[in-house]
């Protein structure tokens, strides 16, 4: 597929600077990228090579007007790259049907146009509705409801009565609704507390590889629209995550905590339970959030202090084993002083 | 499935405070409960909402005594809920039987009153003791061992010759027995050690999510009986766990190191190998573990430290930049000070 | 299978101290090792133990040189254990064949002597090279590669259009090529950057259990020759990880960051994305990589450091508290000073 680069930047609304009838038939990187590709500039630390890229024309920010290379100014090129993509490298979509390969209890209930390959396992009284795509070794349990649209890539699991809304995508091994981690008089009897409640998915969530997102004790573990959870994720039991929130790769939430709307938490960062994550709140990567956490602050450390205290903190710490011998040194300075004094007066 | 307030208290050795008359139909946490519903007061930050809940009873610890509500009064209100959800959601226990779309080799044994769902795979000489469950897309290889009542979630994985125990969960994609990490000359020719031992892991244990323990170089990766292990955790070759720790999500274990009995690991902790933690010891969660941690010890930070010790460092750490200013404004003072005893002094 | 001392001695190159005569009909640890077992000294820790083995004949280095057992003294005692596992140990390779409980797509191109077990899905377009090994549960996706005797455990999923080299082994439940982590205007309308690249796994590489690599964006996410990645290790779209580098149990490197060539990254630590690790460097357990690290440099802490630095900052932190106390006397002692200076002065 091929199509000419003013006909690109109609689609984007931006706006050609240089020659508008290149042929653009692939996107590539900045370094990569050779004749008949357009490539992007959309983090900075990329901008010095405009110069010496091969691509045929260039997707950029409105601060920059002037190249070699026939450019596309748009507001945010990140975000006009998915749109060319999407329509360059148009999704296969897998033509609908039901394996004969496949399991599926004969009181479930599939709609139409549900894809289902070989190997799937769809338990009693579990819902499809239309347009989902359960890949091979998927397994939807007893009770478990999966969205219009929803795709459900290579060996997820979905347990028993869990709910996965509309348009979701659920990448490989996920696993959603494994028990919570309750156990009572921890490290003597270890008394399970059953975990009866469920996980439930709303629209427009995405899920990335291996990721477990555990049922509730009671109730549920929400996951709210628009969520987009990458690869390696631990969500507990009963956790709340809000709206378009953005949880990156191994981070461990515990059982119980609220995060709010359009959070961002950083890979690796780990949540005690118990705790309410407000609104617009940024969690830098690596934090150890132990207490609660405001709408719009940024965190960052182990344990979390604000990011800016936490910037001041780390500078300083390197001078830390300098900062001693210094003291000792006054120390000496002040014994000095004292008994020069203590002399004078004698 | 109702009960009168009054028989569950009767069955969890409590007292109940008010009407023992009320109809109890399910349990509900404090914010979600209404009519029909108990509920529990387990962590002490949950206490201020006993006065608000729409509960019809609640269980509590000793130390309440008095509520607008009826109360059943228990000595560990964690462990009667355990009890009661028990008691009020019954597990529904799968009918047993082999499905015709599994594969089982010729020479596996098994037992009685096993449940084999479609699209499980057991090796050669592999054997399942009675009242086994293994769930769809759970692989068992040659020789590997599954005792009684063990049940092993979709697409678990348990390699050759791994032995499982009896009442063990393994959750879903979970994977026991890959090889350990072991290479000579890292980093130069990468020279695989064969991984030739098994994991052992004995009964009544729970292990999480798409956790991973690795067989022992020689001899065996030993999880001991009632431990409890948490998603995405990963436990090296050889490692040994003593009975009845716990070990939260995504701690890592190194190779070799030996954890004692009731020993409580928090999330994210790291511990390198080679090293013991004795009988008894809380590893903070996010603790960087690089020696040996005593019995009873309580270590926090990364490298560790003792706890008080890791709680009085960690309150001085952001007055360190304010430190280093205040010690170059002590040195200007001292700087002063000498001046002049030089001036009185000429 | 048994061998005399002295022919194993000859296989690995090494010097028999003591009877060469002596039987070995297995190799066990240190500890456990008992007659006609082979064991071994690697980790200095574990030298005491020489004099207390059961063992018939140990492996040690050669700075060892006498012992009451029959010794082989070799150069490196791990690279020989490797070497005499694979011969008292040889892996049992499985029989070739494709399974009739697969699912091979009519258009895949599957080479001869590939052994394809029950419920393996392999989908259009894809090819698989001879020798190559597909154990139950694996999903390899249109159009994706598997190389000469290349060994995909349990559960593995290779999405479409990747490709994996020749004798690479990839252990239960790894996921190769799922969608980068990429959104834009993360938090707002987090719109979906498709990710229309590939991962690319060069020969001889090992990737451990239910690890996770990312496809690239657009080109490729790319694993060189000889790469060792553990359990549970996070790589990002678009990284490249370089000959023989060693990447331990859950690591997470986010995209488009470059790791050199025999660069060994600690358990735990964690990449930001666009940086750049030099060949040979070494990133320690749990250290939080902000910034480019040089060729041979070795790095600690989060944020990192020269390792030396890091070492100085931590062996003083725990003096924090009583530093503060110190610099509160010494301003009580240069204030009392000050004091007795100005009335000297009046």
């Amino acid at each position: 597929m091929a199509m000419k680069l003013a006909d690109i930047a109609s689609l984007l609304g931006g706006t050609v600077i240089g020659d508008g009838g290149v042929e653009i038939s692939a996107v590539a990187g900045i370094d990569e990228a050779t004749d008949g590709d357009l490539t992007f500039v959309a983090n900075p630390r990329y901008r010095a090579k405009i110069a010496e890229t091969g691509a045929s024309a260039i997707l950029v920010p409105p601060d920059i007007t002037a190249a070699s290379k026939p450019l596309v100014v748009v507001s945010d090129p990140y975000v006009s790259l998915a749109k060319v993509l999407a329509i360059l490298y148009p999704e296969e979509k897998p033509v609908p049907g039901v394996s004969e390969k496949a399991f599926i209890a004969r009181d479930a209930v599939i709609a139409d146009n549900v894809t289902i390959y070989p190997g799937v396992f769809v338990g009693s009284r579990a819902r499809l509705e239309k347009g989902a795509v359960l890949h091979p070794g998927v397994f939807v349990g007893p009770g478990a409801m999966i969205g219009e649209d929803s795709v459900l890539h290579a060996n997820v699991v979905v347990y028993r009565r869990c709910v996965v809304g509309r348009r979701v995508v659920l990448h490989a091994g996920v696993v959603i609704g494994g028990d919570g981690f309750g156990f009572a008089n921890p490290g003597g009897s270890n008394v399970k507390v059953p975990q009866v409640g469920i996980v439930q998915i709303d629209d427009d969530c995405e899920i990335g590889a291996n990721t477990t997102i555990d049922r509730g004790t009671l109730g549920k573990t929400w996951i709210k629209r628009g969520v987009k959870i990458d690869n390696l994720v631990q969500i507990g039991h009963n956790v709340v995550v809000g709206e378009n929130s953005i949880i990156v790769a191994q981070v461990g939430v515990s059982g119980s905590t609220k995060i709010g709307d359009a959070v961002l938490v950083g890979g690796q960062a780990g949540l005690v339970g118990h705790i309410t994550v407000e609104n617009g709140a940024m969690i830098a990567a690596k934090t150890g959030v132990h207490k609660n956490v405001p709408a719009g602050a940024i965190v960052s450390g182990s344990p979390q202090m604000p990011h800016g205290e936490w910037l001041r903190v780390q500078s300083t710490l390197p001078r830390l084993p300098e900062m001693r011998k210094e003291l000792a040194r006054l120390v000496e300075r002040i014994e000095g002083l004292e008994k020069k004094i203590r002399n004078n007066e004698e």
